[in-house]
């Protein structure tokens, strides 16, 4: 018997002639001076206005067209570049008639996206929305060697020793609230986790399992210079969660978790009500907020749907500091937890470590916006959004008091990104929309705002479909570039060529660069499933290496060509050898069976993108080398025989000849 | 110490000057109608002549813009669709001004890249270079929940119990010639396996272990009509690999391995001199062609390219098939091996199993042309490619005496693709290039065409860099489109933003449908490691389904609401329980530590699109449950305490609300 919920399946596709309207403007904008000189070949009257920025309004082709050539046009007109913008820190910027990046040139920004339940981050690059990079975090890909080597092999098995993770919100390291190309932050929702991500080296570097907590939802820092990481616990289980209190919900909570960046230890956890969801800091340092859901205590969807209002936390840092400085905690599983339940303590009198600021419904996300006035909390279930004054919060009595604004937007508003213009854009699922609106109008408007869509409310524009994050670029930091979002959406329905019961979801790149104009849809992005939240990042506050650092690799002994050596100790074998074009330290090495073998190999070649890999058929193993870089693996060679190990990464013409025998003997 | 081969690092990037003139040509054609008015509001005189498709030339924009606009907007002239172009099936197709697919339109072709040492298979659309899938076949891949259940974990299990695999060889099943859409096939180069990809559920469905071989390279079919899939294995080892002649590399030997298509099972193996590589079935069902290196029977590089000619194998499909008939062959392994090296009493007389036909140096890639006139063998470490006269080949007495063309195209010829006008498609790995050759040019000239390049060479393209293989539109059948060809990159040094040590490839979009125009580098893609092979499939000749067929699921209980159960039997629980927006069967279910669990699960929906996952954090699992589906897993209870189980698919508004508990009560 096939049953289903009576929740809205279809949703109707919109016609796309916004985009092809936006295409003939970009086309022309695009290649002006050729378009010119083949109006004059064909011995048309040039026309009167000699100014080439200025011209092409005369075309004539409508408002919108109109405005996107002008406003293209003119930047052109001064700068020889007719479709690239100027951003406020001088880089040049691809417009949206740039969107297609052509064949050898590089993107403006670095999107950094969750791999959801594929346990991996992504890379691409914005505008093109090119996929460069898969990122392995909680998960193992041989590509990478990643779970192969001993060292990640350990980074994962002393985390808890899980194959797999869900990533949701990627957030980048900052230094003064703009982002410092340092660190990658991300959480994992199955398992508890956290991880870091190096800048460097585009790899994991740590991963810390959080104790008292099951898992780890929401993740972002302290600001301005990321002092803290924040993993925010979302299940409520008790606390430890060891077979007590099994079916006693009431003793049920759980934890927003701060840890150190640089050690990745735990520093302290606070213990709240109801679950904790999404969350945002402020960039002065003093506040971390969370979105929250089933304050009701609620063990199913009933219970968890059940009231009209819940809380955004806000979780008072420094107060915080001050109440552990006071002994204020309980040591658990080796963790400092502080009661920051509505009732504990520490949340009555003047200086409570946790508001409690009352938002409807089941809200889902919260971000501060680049000015740090505001908290922004979205309803999910209730079509508002809830505005909180952030210096307020600080001074009233009732958290309630600080709220300042809560339009109306539509319905199933999740997540809302900022351009740095005073917009704000919020996703609404119900809707498939992305709305974008006037913050400073909602504030003016509040509470007298009405029932329909809020006065502050500019403009919808359908997406396709049921959109969960969005994400404009840099809207993390204080001050937004304010040219691109991306929605990121669930469901993609027939948008793509269909390939089986498994959809891609449809990220979807959208120009926000324009306010007359109004939001463009440029493309469709078909993701693996599946990415929850992203950060975008302009590419020159990124400086990754291409070439191993020997001094990052204290640990390791750097293998040359003069080192090739096998040593024996008993059953212990430890070989040590280089690899390069085309050929390994040693073109066989005899071991016994049952001997405990360890390989010790460096890429020693310097070239970049030159890389290897050291690939032991039926052994289950596939290091990756990058150019001088170490890595390390110990096997039981289990299986008597020949077995060539190889090179799994096209290295030379000779590639395929790259490649060495395992002599495993008979142990008999 | 830094050491380096003297393999060439620094490759020239070319300007990119010609795509800024196609772009022009491009935007033109996309647009003439809007351009018109344009240029009718600015008062431009009307061309002569009125017919629209033949006006675009007098714009005069140079030789290459002219040709393009001319084949292009003559066939707008009659369908009124400028940029659309129809295949010879009356398919409209995307032509070059296409190939930036807009939102909501869909893609002409799938495409089915190999990933390398990731172990996976990836779908692009094209032209759009879209990622719109990604299949797990020799991995673990949690979102899609592949080695997490009973079946896929069995399946895994049963065919070496490896994480991971080596793919290279992407190839679809055909019928009559051309692609029924039935199946992938994909090899393991690492462990010596085959894999068969089900095309209605884009889903891994069958992998073999086969006996035998270390690394299965090559993998292609027996054609018209896939009656065999091919594994051709590369490592030379002992037969049996079962420490017996450990270090005797004159008794090492490699087979190929002939499969039913249907049951997956080996039907026979016969061994060969010398490594094989690639292989092409012939298109009668006669021959099946397979290139080799190492004739020396070296175990390192020196030895290994010590001769300057090998061999191209020939196996005589019905002449094998006979051989088993009259019994010639050994059983090893539980296969049956034939023994086809040169000096086996099998290939003497007048009807050898297997013909080795000459061909320099280290021959790497093999394909059959369209027309099924000739085999293409790329020399690798050799400039030519070698002719084969497949009609010939049965005939001649000494197989050299099958060659008909040898024509020199540049440095470090590796595969060939076809466009089914008669012309050939080489990549030139050391040179960087993809050169386009005349193929009966070719066989004019033999063997009289010299020292440098043949007559046969038509044009070369710079690619970027280093392209291993290419592939066409359809290439692999006896008709391909000819008008969209993949160069497949193995380095990008720096044409993508960098992303740290691990460089991503370059999958690079050429368009080849205009001759006149000749090659045109539409796009670059950024890849992860590591595509080796693809196949471009016509998207009408695909129809996967969108939501699972109960009858393809024969061994799986449908789980409904009213079948919720749970069922004791000592330390065994059998939990059956469907899923649906936005809860699952049970809100919780209590076991006891040490319990064996089976959970079996429905999604009882049947909307394409919303699919449900089960995650059991802490237990380390993730099923992917879609439509209809039934997934089934077994663990033990061995972690006391709350385990919230919840969908990881975003499903819905009350998505995160999915969830129910799995409680584990103590032992003691």
């Amino acid at each position: 018997m096939t049953e289903e919920s009576d929740y809205p399946d279809e949703r109707e596709q919109k016609p796309e002639s916004e985009i092809d309207q936006q295409s003939v403007a970009k086309s022309i904008v695009e290649h002006e001076d050729e378009i010119r000189t083949a109006l004059e070949e064909m011995d048309a009257e040039p026309p009167e206005d000699k100014e080439v920025g200025l011209q092409l309004p005369k075309l004539d082709l409508g408002r919108r067209q109109f405005m996107a050539a002008g406003s293209l046009g003119l930047a052109g007109a001064t700068t020889g570049c007719l479709d690239r913008l100027d951003g406020d820190n001088g880089q040049t910027r691809r417009g949206v008639a740039e969107a297609d990046v052509p064949p050898g040139e590089h993107d403006d920004y670095y999107a950094f996206l969750s791999g959801g339940h594929s346990g991996e981050v992504r890379v691409y690059g914005i505008p093109s929305m090119r996929q460069l990079m898969r990122i392995p975090v909680f998960n193992t890909e041989a590509a990478r060697g990643y779970g192969y080597d001993e060292e990640t092999r350990e980074m994962l098995e002393d985390s808890g020793g899980y194959t797999w993770g869900d990533t949701h919100h990627p957030r980048l390291s900052q230094t003064d609230n703009d982002y410092d190309g340092r660190f990658a932050y991300i959480n994992d929702k199955a398992n508890g986790r956290m991880a870091r991500i190096d800048l460097e080296y585009f790899e994991t570097d740590a991963i810390v399992d959080i104790p008292n907590t099951q898992g780890v939802h929401g993740a972002c820092a302290q600001l301005p210079d990321t002092e803290l990481i924040f993993g925010v616990g979302e299940f409520r289980v008790p606390i430890p969660n060891d077979g007590r209190d099994l079916d006693d919900p009431d003793e049920y909570g759980s934890v927003c978790t701060a840890i150190d960046p640089e050690t990745m230890n735990v520093e302290w956890q606070v213990e709240v009500d109801g679950n904790l969801d999404n969350g945002d800091g402020s960039k002065d340092g003093r506040w971390f907020f969370s979105t929250g859901y089933n304050d009701e205590g609620g063990v199913n969807e009933a219970e968890m749907t059940r009231d009209d209002r819940q809380h955004t936390k806000a979780f008072d840092i420094p107060a915080i500091w001050d109440a552990i400085e006071d002994g204020e905690y309980e040591m658990i599983n080796g963790v400092r937890v502080l009661d920051g339940t509505q009732d504990s303590p520490l949340n009555q009198g003047d200086r409570p470590i946790v508001r409690y600021v009352p938002t409807p419904k089941n809200p889902h996300g919260v971000s501060v916006t680049p000015d740090n006035k505001y908290a922004i909390s979205s309803g999910k279930l209730d079509p508002t959004t809830t505005i909180i004054d952030i210096e307020a919060l600080g001074e009233v009595d009732d958290p309630a008091d600080a709220i300042v604004g809560q339009p109306n937007l539509g319905i199933g508003p999740l997540h809302t990104a900022y351009d740095g213009r005073g917009h704000a854009y919020t996703t609404l699922f119900v809707d498939s929309q992305v709305v974008k609106w006037d913050i400073e109008a909602a504030v003016e408007a509040y509470p007298e705002d009405g029932d329909g869509d809020s006065p502050a409310v500019i403009e919808k524009i359908d997406v396709h479909y049921n959109p969960g994050h969005l994400i404009a670029s840099e809207s993390y930091t204080a001050d937004p570039e304010g040219d691109w979002l991306l929605s990121l959406n669930k469901l993609s329905q027939d948008r793509f060529l269909p390939v089986g019961p498994v959809h891609p979801e449809n990220d979807q790149l959208i120009y926000i660069g324009d306010d007359e104009e109004g939001m463009q849809l440029v493309k469709d992005t078909p993701a693996y499933p599946e990415p929850h939240d992203a950060s975008i990042v302009s590419a020159d506050k990124l400086n990754p290496t291409q070439v191993y650092d020997r001094e990052d690799q204290p640990d390791k002994e750097y293998i040359s060509s003069d080192d090739n050596e096998i040593i024996r100790d008993g059953d212990e074998v430890h070989i040590k050898m280089h690899n390069q074009r085309n050929h390994f330290g040693f073109e066989d090495i005899t071991v016994q069976e049952g001997d405990t073998v360890t390989i010790t190999t460096t890429n020693v070649e310097s070239t970049p993108d030159i890389l290897h890999s050291l690939a032991i058929p039926n052994y289950d193993i596939n290091l990756k080398i990058a150019p001088q870089e170490t890595r390390e693996v110990t096997f039981e060679a289990t299986e008597p025989g020949v077995h060539w190990f190889y090179c799994a990464y096209f290295c030379s013409a000779l590639h395929l000849e790259m490649r060495s025998r395992l002599l495993v003997e008979p142990a008999d």
